[in-house]
């Protein structure tokens, strides 16, 4: 960390503020110029919080050279991260360092019949893991609010006939006695800074399926997953599924360099969610490809055998018909990009 | 709400489309004309989900005339709402309805000695209510998290002390068997979509000051108001605490217009906290001005004995003096709007 | 400008890239730190890019800690800049240094009987300068595109007839050769980066109103008023007009921290376009007041005699009689501010 | 278009409010429902504009149902458009319908050297056209502004030894006469919305290629794509280059869902930029490829053979190396999505 003093300020001060650095554990480096007086923070900055610096008057400005997060980081972690599932039957399904995990189904589970029909379809066309939503986040408090327990039990009953890890959100740490067959846990994006969650995870032992904020920086992001794996739960799976911007042709603005960003910065996997970001099922194979192109270690998309009577976000499911269609240039794209589907 | 069909549906579609409309409990007027087929739908559409519309093929565009909430609505309540909070000392502090309440104090609770100090001299100054952080959400792990329940202890000790009606920040809901002696509940705007949480507050008797999340609409912001209010709590403070954009000269962009906006839309009083929208203290006199004059009723603004040794968000404190001056002009301002300083 | 060079970068590339930095005017401090090195800029660092900087394979980050721009610059001239124009009978209308310019007028000009109508109606009301569009920007080319000259002349007549000093847009520069009579050129928010255009305007002499972009930062306003003076016309007034963002309730967002934060850093006066900003006539008084609350130097207000028939915009025009409500209530805030309204 | 009429409209005000309409070219069908009252309009509605409806006391709400552009529409023209640059020997570079146009070449021409090297190196790699800027719009009036004529002639050069047709970008309608030898003539974002130079490039015969604005909308940029066909060039290129938005890890963020959206809404081809959009050369190759996976019917990417003294942008630029590595997986990539490399 490197901060620049205001010109003109008394020696003395600047011997108190070197003080007060020290005794939070750092080193400091003072450098005076003939116009600015610098100082250099050498060890551990992770604990120092730039803004609180700011309100320091003979602070001009801050800057960061190392990222704030430590267990994320890939600078103490350079190899790729592997999210490994058991399915139960002896084989492993894989997410990251060359796996592409591909996650389908529908937004939410409805039916015991919808839901054992898509994931017996999904699995055909080469799907690794079944979504599909029981607790449901929803801007009304007058929409349906998912199937709850009962959709957590469908889900179960089409992982037994199918094999097919679940991946289901969690909305509250309350709920979590039930998520024990629950293979990878998801956190949604408005949740993504529920801090109070984020710390209970951490002491949890499943995978975490962290979707990145709609108004999150690619920081925030990695803060939000360095608060699970500072608890202890390193298995976390990054997930990219629009940003909020000023255009509204889609439901968010898919942000693709996302993909190549956080792999340089992080050494955790990352997937890509077309469907929640577009919004538009007409989209989302273009999306799907470019997602895969760009380097993600997977995707999750929703799948509907009815996409118009579906009980929430139809308009973004596209059906398995078409989803086996995209499955197939799906797996031309891994081979190209050297990853396995799984 | 208007569904507008797409050019050449057979007659049949429509037919089994507007019949599935009409289960869903809402009458549907039939319009043909030559180019275009509209559908329009009267009683309570607060239920029917544009965008579950759009996945039928037969549609075009949906447009929504009503507003999709029910109890914040101004339209079926077009009083103002009045918050009032009881000191216990026979006197009542009061927000919205013509009554300007003046909510200051530290971002976090750090010892009795300074709480106890900034709470007299913002009584002194003419704030109505003290507010403080005893659980704080913060981005990163590793920076000060509050002192919790002995934070919650020292705000409860400086309200003894000062008469003050004390509010602070809920993060779960597991924290409320401790929030027996505070005021107005907090809800941040990291947790405005945290539906689990909302609904919760429904359950409970207190006032909730409830903050605009960083990338949320206006109608979002009014959307979580109705959760908590369809769970029975309609004692609700909106908060407009500024939004993410592109620029970051400031911390966040403080969007006043949302004040007549909601004024417009809603009964429910709405305040505006100039701290945490700016990040710097030197703006705050002049964004809690226009908030005033844009029609606030009332303000949340950080006040620290020692805004440079502050555990967090020094950058944005104001010290006691300059709330003194500030409170001067404020006065001055409720006056000129009719409002009294509660 | 302090520059962080990576760590483990050589001796001889450091002191090369030193040299090369001192090649371009600035002289360089060094300073090695036990795990950072870095370099100090002393001097005009104006011309020097830091984008270009960080191609440097040795450069990890760089800060400015000066403002890019000059002239500009509060701190190289403190005192608030002032504008003058004279009405051409003996008096002066004044804009920034304590004076509250008050520009009022239809967006564009549509009639003879319109344009002098309204002018005389904001005169009698106390605006002290006529708006009115003679050459518009339309995002379609379908749309009313302005009457051109023939506007010019209308707007000239309601000049004679009034006294009032005119505001209007120019789009090309070809166009400057009608504008003899104009007595302040407006640059709309879509050409603010029109660099052609504002190098042309820089040898001008007339006062420039230059509108923010929609979606630029306040540097890049500054970095724009810079261009058209450093061409030697010094007569600029800024005004903040709405940022585009992720909400859509009002046409864009009023962003009124904007004024505060250029107040600080420029001696340029700062006006604000409360009815382009929300697009919403019932706004525009709130946010008139919130504006002169925040610091503004005069405000840009629609006014047409008959908003449902405007050619273009009617939906943010006030009338002649709400303006008369709305100056009675502004002239009680310039006061309040210690302004002369002119 | 379909306009809502607020409840209780008397009816003989809906009635000269549709012989308004009806004034305006169009036919309006009326439909009464029970408590809503909604107008069909039916013809051409391009030259109605959405926002001036909204002055109207009576209106609700105003959706329009068809876009507001023409000439850019799919709908009238059904096939991929595609641009066709003759080289002067016989051959011709084609973007679009099935042809993915390779544009590569330096930010700024700054030598003979230079830009002929470069020219040599991008098409030894198998690019079809050099871009490389002349006449550079710069934020600050202080750094290079480009080399204006001679950077014209330079290109020229480098288009004689390699027969590359060049692309370059036009700042203003006065450069036009020395752009003669120019083959694609670029509008960059920040004159996107520059009306009157759209206008005039209407009138000119070459291909343009047509960069959208950094807050522009896909609406906005095919208005001003309208805007040029309008006056008869429909010789258009469009071009995705990054958006603002909240995050700032890139410079821009790249918007590739623009690309399936455009494809459906209009028949011109889509380029993308990856090197603005990101300003980060590591970036490049990984969005290159995302962007031709998500349906991109070409590329505009800087090379420079010595990026970092390069005059501008070089954090953005590859070298020539990289290029040719790049160059081999696009090939591919460009088989898979069945597209000649043009």
């Amino acid at each position: 960390m490197i901060i620049a003093l205001k010109h003109g300020t008394p020696k003395d001060r600047i011997g108190s503020f070197k003080a007060f650095l020290e005794s939070q554990g750092v080193k400091v480096h003072l450098s005076e110029g003939a116009s600015q007086t610098v100082l250099g923070l050498v060890g551990d900055t992770s604990g120092i919080d730039e803004d609180s610096l700011m309100a320091y008057q003979l602070v001009e400005k801050v800057i960061r050279v190392q990222e704030p997060y430590k267990r994320a980081n890939r600078m103490f972690h350079p190899e790729d991260s592997r999210i490994d599932v058991d399915t139960g039957c002896g084989e492993s399904r894989r997410i990251g360092a060359g796996y592409l995990g591909i996650i389908a189904g529908p937004c939410s589970v409805e039916t015991r019949e919808q839901i054992v029909a898509v994931a017996k379809a999904v699995k055909e066309a080469g799907a690794g893991f079944l979504r599909g939503g029981a607790f449901k986040p929803r801007t009304s408090p007058y929409s349906f609010q998912g199937l709850g327990c009962k959709g957590l039990d469908l889900l179960l009953e089409a992982k037994r006939e199918t094999g097919l890890p679940i991946v289901t959100e969690l909305m509250s740490i309350q709920q979590l006695e039930v998520f024990d067959g629950v293979d990878i846990i998801q956190v949604g994006a408005r949740n993504m800074q529920n801090f109070t969650l984020l710390k209970e995870l951490g002491r949890c032992k499943k995978p975490i399926l962290l979707k990145r904020g709609l108004a999150s920086t690619i920081t925030e992001l990695l803060m939000a997953a360095e608060y699970i794996m500072s608890g202890g739960n390193e298995r976390i799976i990054l997930c990219e599924r629009g940003i909020r911007t000023f255009d509204s042709y889609t439901r968010n603005t898919l942000d693709l360099s996302a993909i190549p960003a956080l792999k340089r910065y992080t050494h955790l996997p990352v997937i890509v969610d077309p469907s929640h970001a577009t919004g538009i099922a007409w989209m989302v194979p273009a999306m799907a490809k470019a997602a895969i192109a760009a380097g993600a270690d997977g995707l999750i998309i929703e799948v509907h055998n009815n996409p118009e009577k579906a009980l929430c976000d139809g308009e973004q499911s596209i059906t398995p018909d078409a989803f086996v269609v995209l499955m197939d240039v799906l797996k031309k794209y891994a081979e190209f990009e050297k990853k396995l589907v799984s």
